[in-house]
């Protein structure tokens, strides 16, 4: 390669990191026991892209007190849910070079607190993950338990929720490093999660890998990776943040990682195309909110970092199946 | 240069031109009737970095209907005030390969509005254009007939303007191309002003050029240019998108410039960074507020961008003498 061309590209690289560090990153995620305006959302959080904790920000929706064990069992305790389940906890991973899902089972929610409860009896990891607007899909009885918006977002984006998702697993279930083209609130209801987050402008030093993908089948108390034939290679984060191999990615110790842990009663605000990789403690449950993101200059100006990373012009995007 | 890596910088300018116009920019700047609040300002404005017109803006402004010559003559016809004097109207601007800044002479308000009612009477072409919040240091008299702030922008930047200036000038005056790292409120009291503006996004597109700094000085009824020997060469835009030399500056073409008129009573936003141009009426009055601009996010990838068309991560502004 031509050194000076390269030599600008690196360059540019750094630059972007060191001005990120310089002016607008914290070297912490930051918090407020005081639920912001529409207006300090907008200046604070969603224009500079930056993420914020808002101590107890959920501590008396119903859902914090009401959602015990028995409660979820009397009231939805016979409905057929829909789980992600992997033999390791990592469900939308590379593994052995494929993109893996995990088995999607239809079971009843009795049976799945029963999973929780007595992990160690059972093959395999549970969880409750599926982001389809779940929460009101497939828990519409316990959907009055939580705020059908959060008003200070609404206000501020202009819009309702896309989605409003309900989550509750194992702990040993990871979600890995991976980014959506959403503002997300995040509120945990039960236990605690634990987020690393890296920002948008860090996507030189982030490895992906373009990957076949697949889907976890369990037969015979064996799991297995089935590949998916019909399906198209999609790029994934080849890298887990809580081990990273830097002999194979050295680059990924420029990323600036932010770790936060998110308490039950708190909420979490995670910008749009921020990089989050999550862990929680048994039985977590946690309600998140999507709103469809601004396509606005932050996101061209990430569309050119993308072709610089790429060599290629965005395109669409391809989903998991 | 290594083809390869050159492709992928033409690439990532593309990409960025070409989202910027699908995703966020408009045709032409957008315009309303009614002040916007905080909050809308922020969200459709400064997060995304878009102007806007608020039309009769500023058409209750006492100024609006107090400052005739008349008025202006009988309350500070006899302060001396900084006027730009060049002889073609290009002050601040390229010619004959340097940075050329005006002549700056103190004159009686009251001949500058004699030359102001009789331009062909005099030699060169004189502007009202300082702007080190000339307003309240050189106008003090009439500051009172404009609002200290613009209470919506205060509001959303949470911060006071950082000066208010005073430009009233000859309709040869041009202001030529350049940007500000400032949120710009411009508000046009008498006459109209012609704005071209382009985005940040386009920086590949603009040529810049690092020239040495002169200063006209007008000896015996002809303007010499005078170097600067002590300054440093200054990087400044070399093209008129008047009359841009495409032949010698082709990429030119891909900028995307919005012209927009701002009537008297109006009310414009200049976003941070965009690239502007302005032309005016005779005698046309003019005051802005500028606000120091929050370096966040896109200022991190506007750094990125500018390390990559110079090939030099950006330097401290060296500002015109």
């Amino acid at each position: 390669m031509d050194q000076e061309e390269n030599a600008k590209i690196t360059s540019s690289f750094e630059s972007l990191s060191r001005e990120s560090k310089e002016l607008y990153l914290h070297s912490c995620v930051s918090e407020t026991e005081v639920e912001p305006t529409a207006l300090q959302f907008m200046k604070k959080c969603v224009s500079p892209n930056l993420p914020l904790i808002i101590r107890e920000g959920c501590k008396y929706w119903p859902a914090t007190s009401k959602w015990s064990h028995e409660y979820l069992r009397s009231v939805i305790g016979n409905k057929f849910v829909t789980v992600a389940v992997t033999p390791n906890g990592y469900a939308d991973a590379i593994r052995e070079g494929q993109f893996v899902l995990p088995e999607e089972r239809k079971i009843k929610f009795s049976d799945f607190l029963d999973i929780i409860e007595n992990p160690d009896k059972t093959n395999g990891v549970y969880y409750v993950q599926k982001q389809d607007s779940s929460l009101v899909k497939e828990f519409q009885e316990i959907a009055e338990d939580v705020p059908k918006e959060i008003v200070f977002a609404s206000l501020a984006l202009e819009k309702k929720p896309d989605a409003i998702n309900f989550w509750m697993g194992d702990k040993r279930a990871v979600t890995s490093m991976h980014k959506d083209p959403f503002e997300n609130i995040y509120g945990v209801i039960k236990g605690h999660k634990d987020f690393i987050l890296i920002p948008p402008t860090d996507l030189p030093w982030i490895p992906y890998k373009t990957v076949p993908q697949a889907v976890y089948k369990e037969t015979t108390g064996q799991f297995e990776i089935v590949s998916l034939e019909d399906s198209d290679p999609i790029p994934w984060i080849d890298i887990d943040p809580l081990n990273p191999d830097v002999e194979k990615y050295p680059k990924f110790k420029n990323a600036h990682m932010l770790r936060c842990r998110v308490h039950a009663g708190d909420l979490l605000y995670l910008p749009s195309m921020w990089f989050h990789h999550v862990r929680q403690t048994q039985g977590c449950i946690a309600v998140n909110y999507w709103y469809d993101m601004d396509y606005d200059i932050k996101y061209a100006y990430y569309t050119m970092l993308e072709t610089l990373c790429t060599g290629k012009p965005p395109e669409d995007y391809i989903e998991p199946l």
